[in-house]
């Protein structure tokens, strides 16, 4: 059962049932006066807005909003949401008119999505924002230091969009060297801005050397 | 003072300071070594989707999620938020660099909509999300009252929506009849999918009739 799995000591069911209901099982079932998901999903959604937020502007006291908000994209997402939904299996509890089911909705990315974030309206509504910080610190949190987000806080993307956010600017990695024996091989590269220099890194993949000169850019630019 | 005028007993007054500095402000003032307001905006505009979606959730228990969703990215954008910005004198208090000052950056609607989304963030990291929604039932929420969003609550729009989900619907509204004076005028409008009736509704404008009569098909299609 969701509660057991959870531990989570639920006050009132039926707004769970209404987060795991689909409108095609209430079509279906037109006498039991039921509710789909879709009002306590809208709550949801930003209950976890708020949540990942908070949790990521205190986390990074010094990440400039930009990283923020694509940290954020990327853990509330519906790529995300439904990885996470299914981890939880929260795919078993869905209620689905036949139809759905036939057509495998039940593996819906969009709907997997959709029903994580009804629970959690439902569990914002029955137990409050601490049991949902809770709770995502269990499910969510953790995910940030497997590395799942890592790709989104792209240094080269950063630097690009600062220089240019005044207007155009040339932007070039040149290599400076490559050291080493072919299996640890080593890169040296610097970035260049209107031909100015105005970083350097070192890296095993010359993407990785790259990344490293343009952080190093961004801290010389930040001073 | 900012205080005074909503009764709010700050605790960190760093945090309004943030809220209310512009990046221009601390390039221009190196040495004192001041954040601006962008990461703090980041959680308040977290926070506010969260306040402005529960009290709508919760006044509107029978609203469709499409039309809270409408209701909601009404309240939450910039041309709302640079008004509550105005009204509540936030521009006076903005700490902007001279060119910005020159350019009347004051005034641009966009920086008000930041200045006010980072003073929700700060007062939330200060007194927590019960003075949030005190505050903005006091700025916002009395907007609703006024009409400030009705337009947004448009029958017809979701009414078209509902039909043209599932593929192509011709939808046609007929006047019946008119009756009455020129200055008392009633209009009688049905309105039609695919050629079959689906509601009726009465009015003084021939737009006010084609409003209530997809409202009826509305509350028809959903039983």
């Amino acid at each position: 059962m969701l509660h057991d799995n959870f531990q989570i000591d639920i006050k009132n069911y039926a707004l769970f049932d209404e987060a795991f209901t689909h409108a095609s099982y209430v079509n279906e079932h037109p006498k039991e006066n039921l509710k789909y998901y879709e009002r306590i999903e809208f709550l949801g959604d930003a209950v976890m807005q708020l949540c990942v937020s908070e949790y990521l502007f205190k986390r990074y006291p010094n990440l400039p909003e930009g990283k923020l908000s694509r940290l954020r994209a990327a853990m509330v997402c519906e790529d995300s949401f439904s990885k996470f939904a299914k981890e939880c299996h929260f795919d078993e509890y869905i209620r689905l008119g036949k139809g759905e089911e036939k057509a495998n909705a039940r593996n819906r990315p969009s709907l997997l999505c959709d029903i994580f974030e009804a629970f959690i309206g439902a569990l914002y509504l029955d137990q409050g924002k601490e049991t949902v910080v809770s709770f995502i610190s269990k499910v969510i949190f953790p995910k940030l230091d497997m590395g799942w987000f890592d790709h989104f806080l792209d240094h080269k993307t950063e630097l690009q969009e600062l220089l240019q956010q005044d207007g155009d600017c040339e932007i070039e990695y040149q290599v400076l060297a490559e050291k080493g024996p072919d299996n640890a091989k080593q890169y040296y590269v610097a970035v260049l801005a209107n031909q100015k220099e105005l970083g350097r890194g070192t890296g095993h993949t010359k993407k990785a050397a790259e990344q490293a000169a343009a952080n190093q850019a961004l801290k010389e630019l930040r001073g």
